[in-house]
């Protein structure tokens, strides 16, 4: 369980044995059920979450009542709530496992304790940080410059089994169509 | 010039006066006119800008030929096009003063080497990243839940002085709302 988030980490960072034990006693493993929660809008958010097994979806409910999908997660990827994460404040969303899922947590009490005893994983962060930030930054590029039509073909082209896994009404959600139309794009295809 | 910097990052680390000196020596200063451009579209991003004066905005030329600002920057921020910056690869983005403006550029080919010499600065960025990728979640967030009006008026209340700042084309294109319309919730206050 906790190679897999070793192994991630290994691509950027050093870590001993010791350093890995150290890390380990840090983490929560938690096996989450489809449907189940990790967060709901109201809450503050506490953990922070790399996924072992399963796929997860960051959303909202609008003023008009819609669930809209903001953001995906699947195994490989860390995925919070950051504002509510960072602040303390109560989040505007909730976090929910789309599939029976594994995930590996950090605390948000204990984080700052554990980068105070192993530093590199400053950097860790900071390019998982990189890499998350500049993945929101061609996401409104996308919501801006692209059709939810082109979305989904580019959905399709680049990541073909991840949009296979993800419920038609909440990838309709996530590119701003309705379902009708996305069942539409898919027939024609 | 340097010491905003410093301060900005001494808020979050420690730095000494011989480390203060190492820092700088990878550091640039600019001074950057208004409509200058830092990054065009096709470019590769060299740099990550820490804004000492001045306001910047990140937009993106649609297919159909409108500009669309992504992402404003004013002083205190750090603000670059992390997707091409980390990649490598040519951007599809521009970054431009929209006042006369100076900033202190890091490149990315010297960056490692100085976060090796000062790792406190993989935990300085890792909390400027945390930031910025809680403001970009929450901006998502906007797009999909508020009307073009409804940000307006949220910005306005938030971000007085910011607001009075940008031209109201470049508002209006953030906002994702005409010119015309901004310009009738400005006269209906």
């Amino acid at each position: 369980m906790f190679k897999d988030i070793i192994a991630h980490m290994k691509k950027f960072i050093s870590l001993t044995e010791a350093e890995e034990e150290l890390l380990i006693s840090y983490l929560t493993v938690k096996e989450v059920k489809k449907k189940e929660q990790l967060l709901r809008a109201g809450e503050i958010c506490q953990e922070n979450y790399f996924i072992i097994k399963g796929l997860f979806r960051l959303y909202l409910i609008t003023s008009k009542g819609a669930e809209q999908v903001i953001q995906f997660g699947i195994e490989g990827w860390w995925i919070t709530e950051y504002h509510s994460y960072k602040s303390g404040m109560p989040s505007g969303f909730y976090l929910q496992a789309v599939e029976n899922a594994t995930v590996i947590a950090i605390n948000r009490n204990t984080q700052e304790e554990l980068f105070g005893k192993l530093p590199q994983l400053e950097r860790y962060f900071r390019f998982v940080l990189e890499k998350a930030y500049a993945a929101q930054l061609m996401r409104i590029h996308y919501i801006f410059n692209l059709t939810g039509e082109e979305q989904y073909r580019m959905m399709v082209e680049k990541y073909p089994a991840f949009v296979q896994r993800i419920p038609q009404y909440m990838l309709a959600s996530f590119l701003g169509i309705t379902p009708e139309f996305l069942s539409m794009l898919r027939a024609k295809k």
